[in-house]
């Protein structure tokens, strides 16, 4: 799988191309990450990244000409695979775990991230998809997208070892349980007894009695969903 | 503001350090980000970062006397100022924009970041409160505590220039109009003939209701409520 990001800030991503995963993906050649510096497109006679809205307004927005040749750029990257673009903008479709899913098996995923204040929306038409990560306003698209990155090849991993994604959140409707490991007790805090109680069966069901305690009071709208 | 981050990867953090709003605010003095790295509390006679979890199951899961560790040293770092303590966890209540003015307003914010498949659960006592960026799976709490850092320092920084803030995605309880910058046409594509016209009423009325369109079409949630 190949994911490009187009980004004015190619270097907010230093830290992500360090994670594990991402890594390890790379080095067994199952995953492409690549940056695409929407800057260096800005040239010739558009010389502006940016420019103020037409219509007034606050704030500065991402110019239409240079990203539409960042995304031309990147597309022919894969000149044989059709790419899938996909815009992160609060004003997209709320990313679900469904999302990470689909998009995984995406074989060229071109991510657009929009800074300032906005972009041109003229570019809009030439994406598959806008997505928000959630309702809240971040400086720009930059970790969107990495949470996009994240969440899809974590998935690719985990294809690996299968098990391991099963009792996960969101995975099931309901929140994972809690979980605890050695020492049984510190600072005066101890692990439930039924975890120590090697009770299969009690174990379980205390598992999924959190599970549901959990998702009441902390997400009671997928509970009633 | 002091914003101090618990993790296991605090490498993971090099791109969003160098944004350009945090760079502003730490050389104006009014934030300081700093980084600890829960591995260099896993010594002595806990070695083990992390450990397999009570009960059975997949994965391991990060040990709670080097998160208890991490979390005090952190306290420490402003003795006289007491911390507000959040947990980056998907089983958390979700993250919205109300919550980024509101932990804009503490004075220490410490973020702890789990990672592998949970951590040990005792460290929640420990913490005001959890949070989930949004109803998908990650490697760890890293991207969602850049999700935190990234809106919480752009309102500190729009604190400086007002009027760029409120007309976006959320503040409002509608997404924001689309915007558009020069040329007014490229590669076939127009801006909208409303935004040249100088009607600064027209252009007010068409934006409110591309707005509605867009919350309509994209969060009909957001529109019912």
């Amino acid at each position: 799988m190949t994911i490009s990001v187009l980004t004015i800030f190619p270097e907010l991503f230093d830290g992500i191309r360090k994670a594990p995963i991402i890594r390890r993906l790379q080095e067994a050649g199952t995953l492409t990450l690549q940056l695409v510096d929407i800057k260096d497109f800005a040239g010739g006679s558009f010389r502006h990244i940016d420019d103020s809205p037409y219509g007034g307004g606050a704030g500065m927005i991402l110019r239409f000409p240079p990203l539409l040749a960042a995304l031309e750029h990147a597309k022919g990257m894969t000149p044989e695979i059709p790419a899938h673009t996909v815009i992160l903008t609060p004003a997209g479709h709320p990313f679900r775990q469904a999302d990470a899913h689909r998009l995984g098996q995406e074989e060229h995923l071109i991510l657009i991230c929009g800074h300032y204040e906005g972009m041109d929306a003229r570019i809009n038409e030439y994406a598959q998809e806008q997505i928000s990560i959630g309702d809240y306003v971040l400086s720009g698209g930059e970790v969107p997208a990495m949470v996009l990155i994240d969440s899809i090849t974590r998935l690719a991993e985990g294809a690996l070892r299968k098990e391991s994604t099963e009792d996960e959140s969101f995975e099931n409707g309901l929140l994972e349980y809690p979980q605890y490991t050695r020492p049984a007790v510190y600072d005066g805090k101890a692990v439930p007894e039924v975890l120590l109680s090697g009770n299969h069966e009690a174990i379980r069901r205390w598992r999924e009695e959190q599970s549901r305690e959990l998702t009441q009071k902390n997400r009671p709208d997928l509970w009633k969903s």
